[in-house]
């Protein structure tokens, strides 16, 4: 059977052997960050960004990664090179370390695990339906590893048909769990929130993509704004991007997949494939 | 040297060899709950409460105890008799359990965590200075493991001579982190916040002692409620009765400990060592 590596610190386990002491401090006191990126043919994809906001969100909760960024890098050429696993999720973990009092903040616990993935090629590609829920994540701008309230909701979700929740305050769209919101208008500007998200290294590259050819900005957007919309999707790691046909019930546009949602789709799918 | 036992599921294990595969929910997603009481002199002090209330937050979260309340208090004085600490913290934890995408919840992983503990005797029982923060826990009725903000802020608390944080909702106080809230009117009426609160153990006993002797409410409690009290104080399982001398640089009443505070101390350390 397959035998995969995790790295944990310094060293390379096998993965029914990668494991935290019960006194770290995300298992304590869920106090811990992490980032995901690609691997497709065996390639790092957007990498830097990715190591960029994981150095980030460790300085914003005062984890020391206690390597450079070329180090890590090494480490996980390494990891790939042992795991050999082309088309990958690798996920970096910092936590908290390994607390005398439970509270007190240690020495960082880094883990960094790889599994196959193939992003973008999900069952509802087709398109999914969303619903709001009034909630801003704690620091919204750092990943912490706080899914608290998503895993929380999922009941919720099913008993009201939808795929995913979208994070509103007082009306002002955010974001989804774990990606990006945006929407097209009618006069086929783009938009997504600006304020209290994680700002996505998709969302970034579709951002970029989007402003070659339309009108497009970060901007507050109110549930009223998307009953509006032609179009509406979502960015991430492992979604890509993916339509959103319905919120709250009510159909975006005519319900189905977006034209400039599918061309920014193939366009990303073309930078990254290439 | 001390080689306490730690409960993982069916296991006592060393401490030094207790640990859960990176794969738990609790380090993926921060997925988990707890709670913790003491042992006096060898008794579980308020233990039905405790476990009560385990259950209710395990109960909130779908996460299944796999254990009745009476199997659970088996196995805990097992771990007692082995451990042989008579005066100590016991630790329940219950996580979302080794997920096999990250994100889903699996069978729950219970591990239970016994250390040395007095209880009260902490250096600041004279009294302690709290600063106001905007912000109410995640589903703050539950014990989960969520303390990422309450830990972000040590530095703010610092910088700001302050020992902890006294959480408010638009100047509408609930909670501290780990403990709960009551203020003293100068007509001696005793009052505790009553929503967006997890309710303390410890709370419930001195609302009880209180009640005994003093007009005692659940109410909402604001800002400047506080700065008219004659007497604050602080409720927990580690700290029992603690008293506010300051909150946001404002002295409470004498600025020392109050009479009535120290009255239900005194009330509640009978209760336990008796």
């Amino acid at each position: 059977l397959n035998s995969r590596f995790v790295i944990i610190n310094d060293s390379f386990l096998p993965e029914d052997k990668a494991a935290l002491l019960v006194n770290d401090l995300a298992i304590q006191r869920a106090y811990g960050i992490f980032d995901f990126f690609r691997t497709v043919n065996g390639k790092f994809i957007f990498a830097d960004d990715h190591l960029d906001r994981f150095f980030y969100s460790a300085s914003q909760m005062r984890l020391e990664v206690g390597k450079t960024k070329d180090e890590l890098k090494e480490l996980l050429a390494e990891l790939a090179a042992k795991n050999n696993i082309p088309d990958s999720g690798i996920r970096i973990t910092l936590t908290g370390g390994y607390s005398e009092d439970g509270y007190s903040l240690a020495k960082p616990n880094m883990v960094i695990t790889q599994k196959p993935l193939i992003a973008g090629k999900e069952n509802n590609a087709d398109g999914i339906r969303l619903i709001s829920y009034e909630h801003r994540r704690q620091l919204p701008d750092v990943k912490t590893i706080d899914y608290i309230m998503a895993i929380w909701l999922r009941p919720w979700l099913l008993q009201n048909i939808a795929d995913d929740v979208l994070y509103h305050q007082a009306g002002k769209v955010s974001e989804i769990p774990r990606s990006n919101f945006f929407i097209v208008a009618h006069d086929n500007k783009v938009a997504t929130a600006g304020n209290n998200i994680l700002k996505g290294i998709i969302r970034k590259q579709v951002l970029k993509i989007s402003g070659s050819r339309f009108d497009t900005e970060e901007k507050d957007i109110y549930l009223d704004d998307i009953r509006d919309a032609k179009e509406a999707f979502i960015t991430s790691t492992t979604k890509q991007v993916l339509p959103v046909l319905q919120v709250d019930g009510q159909q975006i546009g005519t319900g189905k997949p977006g034209e400039i949602t599918m061309w920014l789709r193939e366009q990303l799918t073309q930078l990254v494939y290439d």
